[in-house]
């Protein structure tokens, strides 16, 4: 293997109601650097559920975490819960302003609007939240995966796979990144062209936003409120 | 959601040095079905490790088990200490043996190549260890899914979430497949065209060649041995 480079700290936050896959997307690709450490956190060490059941250890406490180089902010129905939780917006909020990189996967990037980490940046989140990003002050970029500066966001939930392969060029370069997406053979065949919100079958769009009516009335009530103690000024 | 139909139980197979993501895509689509179960089973229901440290905790052991309409066969370095394991081996074969749906990831194919589920089915697995299908009777495919009756495999890691797309189709047709890819927002973008080794660039496919010397050499003896065992005639 190329670029060991320094030691690498990683860590993600793990909630209960997190989506599995905005976490183990990006543990599969960063895991693979070498000399990295990847470490699950939340508040407790206990395991969490996610938000189809499956089951989370946490590797430290948010409070016993070392500096981390890069954090992982996963979303899922579960980041809802965590809009006003000052333990874990001031996590997020600590490790921006120590200017270490963050990479937001899916609605994971309300969590860092939350935490104020978005005022004035380019960034994008799942399709379906998007409309959100501009109460947090963020400029709404349609785009699977946004770099701006130390902030990497990525849309909704596999898409944290392509976020993290960018994470591994700009930090150890693109011939580690070939090689991590070689190892992981991710050349994808979607079986069907109805990954996106603009390329999805009408009916397939209005069933899944159906499926979604409740939980995006009540983060649209909560990213208003959030907004007003931003300070941030919405139409 | 539409597309309730019956209940689905589902159990994969997690084992120490496991790769999760070979695991976590799979369930990240099969456990968005309506009325589907997903259970993580292994031998015993204490938390085992993957290849990267990620800890996974069973839901059920394999002994109780319920019959399961799909099966899901992740791969990963630990693969290769479950060639011979009877009770895995059985599980597996036992299952198959009702009738019904396996879907391998990656070099979970060789597990099901030693349980002798592949003889005479058309079957990938991760692009490293391809040359290892003939040993087990499968006729090797060169493609990222193949579905050969209740066998659905596919190739490395990313590759399960492909085959569990189809997985969806299959079981309750197109329209909640695609309902399911555009939640999970399905329309990958790899920053690079590494992911094959008909695409990487020869520098790239030489370090990953190299990073799996060893493993390839203990998983082609093993394949020979248990070719062997199974009465698998080779060259």
């Amino acid at each position: 293997m190329l670029n060991h480079g320094p030691e690498l700290e990683i860590g993600a936050i793990v909630f209960p109601g997190i989506d599995q896959a905005d976490l183990t997307g990006p543990f599969e690709v960063l895991s693979r650097i070498p000399s990295a450490r990847f470490r699950l956190l939340w508040k407790e060490k206990t395991p969490v559920c996610d938000v189809n059941g499956f089951v989370l250890t946490p590797d430290e406490t948010l409070s016993a975490a070392p500096p981390l180089d890069v954090l992982v902010v996963p979303g899922g129905r579960g980041q809802e819960a965590l809009m006003d939780d000052e333990a874990v917006l001031g996590f997020i909020q600590a490790h921006a302003a120590r200017g270490s990189m963050t990479l937001s996967v899916c609605t994971g990037a309300l969590l860092c609007g939350a935490a104020g980490i978005l005022r004035g940046a380019r960034a994008t989140t799942h399709w379906a939240s998007h409309h959100l990003l501009g109460y947090f002050g963020a400029i709404p970029i349609d785009a699977r995966v946004v770099v701006d500066g130390k902030l990497i966001s990525a849309a909704g939930v596999t898409a944290g796979i392509d976020g993290a392969l960018r994470i591994v060029s700009i930090l150890r370069g693109g011939e580690l990144a070939q090689q991590i997406q070689l190892m992981i053979e991710y050349a994808p065949e979607p079986p069907f062209s109805s990954g996106t919100s603009s390329t999805a079958p009408p009916d397939v769009i209005a069933a899944v936003r159906a499926s979604y009516g409740q939980i995006t009335e009540e983060r649209t009530l909560t990213a208003r409120r959030v907004a007003a103690r931003l300070g941030i000024e919405t139409e």
